[in-house]
């Protein structure tokens, strides 16, 4: 039986992503494609690289024109997708891309986001580590309503999680520092993300905690850890179209040494599909992950500073933000969990 | 019955590409991976965005290793594919992504390369319109040998072959513009080609006549044309990765209108699965095309000068090479056309 | 004696780079910053780079506030600045950097931007030869109107004049393709602008003969053959912010040698301070000029095709606006040619 | 009386920016070119940007050919400097672009290098201040021998030094994450290094207190902090060609506020040509100090984490190589500071 998806938000990057994804998938069958202001337009207007889908029509975002699907993709600006959600039946599977429903305390939503709390979904990171062993695949299983982890959250929580989940690190003084492609930032023209101003150009941006991903990264942390993870973490943007670059750092432990670090790491992702840890002495890079839905890990310890050193990469659009829907998708719909998503990067 | 695959030059861009397409392909075993200088290294230090193929070994170029497998895929350097080939079996299907066999003129190929040519091998780009109607597609099905296209010859080639072939164009004052990303100059270390020199730069590279692919696209297009063609080809090295966008513009036949020429080129391509005329007001980009065996072509009549635009875009390294060498072996073994190959590209 | 000047259109790139190279300018002393919709903020606001700059006020551009200065610079939307213009002394130099007084022909001119022509004014390219041995310098001494060239026919008519004022190339199948940054396009945030989109993304606009510089560079080209030059022009954006590399080529007449050709080359720009005839067998790239006024160009006769094929660089927003704009500037007001304007590109 | 300059390993990043730099300086005349491998070359083959001194021929790197000049600039390999310096008379100014005289402890360089240390020269950072309200700037005058800091260093010492000079700053758990443009890495034709590889990637490298930079930050944090300061730093290469964002994070020392580290900063570079700390709100991009000598700052107080957060951003070849070199020179002779070397960024 094909199974019907639904892909609002269709004329931004992460509902093309989706789309992209959807279009390789064995088991979807792609309905309605759905916007707001770009209602009507066919969707290879918006949507160029979508070359076989180009003759499509884009349908208005609306309760009406996405119901009667399996499967719901919301790729919509922050505070909407609550009010469509509702309109959809409990037995649709409704797939939430943006932050609506990912926080659990509605006091950091509302200091974020300046609006009332949406309620909180299944965190649609399945390789994420819990407490006693678990991890939140489990939770994604025959789910209904899913929040996709934010792009840097993914790329931050897949690189400091092991450490914690095994109790190896402080939960203070614990830094990140990402460097992400320009996607991220969305389609909407704005004067700093214009070619010109970002090729051969590197900037930082929301520093100081002020970054609304903070509270997810230490969401994902301290629940990994046990107990209460504060970071500092700055995001920059990098002069490429796609890719994170997470450099993530925190105390050690006292008597910790390197090998007990990289075995923690090996054993959290041995059996995991997406997720490498590469052989010692090799670095990531972006473009190792580019529009698969890995994630490329390595780590160093820095016995000099006390600290652990981790980089990883992941693809922000794919892992980060489609990839990783559709990987917590066919969880939830019990379908093998890598179905429709490449697991070898374009490169060079 | 699974279809058993050898790939030689694995360590380069051309080889890593035919591997990243036959691990998705859904009939195809990846047996032997070979190359030469980096034999016994671990795939995953050559090719690291390969992450679920890192753990195998590189194996040394031989007849020996490459035999036993149903196809083998050359991309040797120039000169080097006949002696390997000329140790497979018949029936095995050779495919070269190498410059070796694709001229039909001994001289043609003295003048550029300076060694005795290796015979000529049926030309892989299924969309090439023949005298008659025909296409090149027929001339590999169930073909044992074939030679690859160049990258710079499938974009200009199906740029402008609809034209030729239906008479429409004047043989002479052709001229084709490409700009191509650096990864079609390979692998290799060379000062020119560190990213400190290509980025935010863009430079010509053998003009005037003197690049190799200039034989290689007279050829098809004089075969389309049933008549001698000259074209005067500049390549032109762009700051990215992927990609090749053709300029190609000639001489429009007395008569000839804007609509018949724009019907000459949708006719052409109407019913093939990766030739994409876009729809008019619409024009090509290479993004639209990354990673995908896609071409994407436009073309406007310039009626101020009396000459044709033909803009086309292709990824030089799938549609342009490991793609084409692909689909040429689906047609060849009688598999779907399309099987293994991305219709979507990545972007942005 | 200090000259002032003031800088309208300065929120702009144009604008931008034009208060570069006069803080530079050693007889210079910047007076009025003015533009529209950002006037009131601080110029550091806008044009982040010009620290030294950045407290400076900017505001409202008329005509007020422009008087008093030796020079103004216009760097104003089309059709904008011949009202301004109009309310300034006749004995103020008064510099365009729009094309509303660059064409010579009101029908051309309303053809392509559908209004009533300005006028015309001295053309800004000192480099132009002219019949008789003259060059376009001696029609910008003493000017007090002149309008600065477009970056496209900078670049075009740098690379072909010498053989059109030499009567060695045929009129007729003339074929200019011209990659440019996305700084050419200016800073008003459109989509397709976006770094997204263009990084690593070549694609072609205005094909076909729609593109505004189309009668700008055949003007120029008639008036150096002294006869009616007819031209296919194909812009295309390439994925950097800066520099402009044309490939040009035309047919060479009947008995046009190679050698006759250098040697026009070489003859034409032999003395002039900007403009580099490389030497046999390098090529240029826009790297090699980014920053300064400098132009580079290469040629090569391909026999094969009858062709002379001619490759230029120019920093678009150097000698393509801005520092052709200076050096005009100071060619009128009798200051050394190069004064404030830098010999040596930034790279790699 | 003009001031000659002799510039050693002239055919390398490094060695070229000097060479532009000094170009356009008023009071320097360039002697000697020399390089090794490519002794007897024409300039303009190795750095084809350099377009009026294209037909200077470069000789080989011999204390003979350096000897007569009353400045002799230094960019050669780890190692080589000593023994040509040692050569040339103690009057002449010898000013190191690289690592050998940086350091001021042997074990450190040992550590490192695995040789003998050189000795430690004057280090060239004028701005770097010291115990007593002291800058570098006093050691500097009237030097002969001066060794340059490194880029990485140059721009996190910038960044923290004004907090760790005030004593506001916990000397543990300091951690700097450093994006750096590729040429930084050199024009060795290395394969991670092509344009291929590094074009829409990033990628860290020299993790866990691995890079030869970390003695050299901890030293100058040291001596500002008056007491010892250990980092944790990590670098990246990120896919432009010129320039360095750091982003570098302390603990804040109890009771110390977002206002008391502001006027720190301020009050550090207030008097200061060439660094520029931006208004409240404005972020650092590394395509404000392009080829300038420029250094921009931003920090912000991050309460949450209990930390400060600094971005900088510089150009590596200019302010973190050839403009350090220069701007110390200057000092060394008495010039004004700033002599040639550019206030304004070349943007975008």
């Amino acid at each position: 039986m094909t199974i019907t998806a639904a892909v609002s938000g269709a004329s931004g990057y992460a509902g093309g992503e989706v789309l992209r994804l959807l279009a390789n998938h064995p088991e979807i069958e792609i309905g309605a494609i759905t916007a707001h202001s770009s209602a009507g337009s066919r969707l290879g207007e918006l949507q160029p690289h979508l070359l076989s889908l180009a003759d499509r029509t884009i349908t208005e975002t609306t309760a009406e024109n996405l119901a009667g699907h399996d499967v719901v993709f919301l790729a919509l600006p922050h505070g909407a997708s609550a009010a469509v959600a509702a309109q959809l039946p409990e037995d649709t599977l409704v797939i939430d891309a943006g932050a609506d429903h990912r926080l659990e305390d509605p006091e950091a939503w509302f200091k974020f986001y300046r609006s009332e709390h949406a309620g909180t979904w299944p965190y649609g990171l399945p390789e994420l580590m819990l407490d006693g062993g678990h991890r939140q695949r489990e939770k994604l299983q025959g789910a209904r309503r899913i929040a996709v982890p934010g792009c840097y959250p993914t790329s931050a929580l897949l690189a400091l999680v092991p450490g914690f989940a095994a109790g190896l690190l402080e939960p203070q003084d614990v830094v990140i520092v990402s460097a992400s492609g320009t996607s991220g930032a969305g389609k909407s023209a704005k004067p700093h993300l214009l070619g010109s101003e970002v090729m051969g150009s590197m900037s930082p941006y929301g520093v100081g905690g002020g970054h609304r991903h903070t509270p997810e990264i230490e969401q994902g942390l301290s629940n990994s850890a046990g107990e209460s993870v504060t970071i500092s973490f700055t995001p920059t943007l990098a002069p490429m179209s796609r890719g994170i670059l997470t450099t993530a750092t925190a105390r050690v432990k006292p008597g910790v040494d390197g090998a007990t670090l990289r075995a923690a790491w090996s054993d959290a992702y041995g059996d995991e599909e997406f997720i490498h840890v590469l052989p010692e002495g090799q670095w990531p890079a972006t473009q190792m992950v580019l529009g698969s839905n890995n994630a490329a890990i390595q780590l160093a310890f820095d016995e000099h500073a006390g600290r652990v050193i981790v980089s990883s990469v992941i693809d922000n659009l794919t892992k980060g933000t489609a990839g990783g829907a559709v990987q917590s998708m066919n969880i939830a719909l019990g379908l093998p969990e890598g179905a429709g998503l490449a697991q070898l990067g374009v490169a060079p």
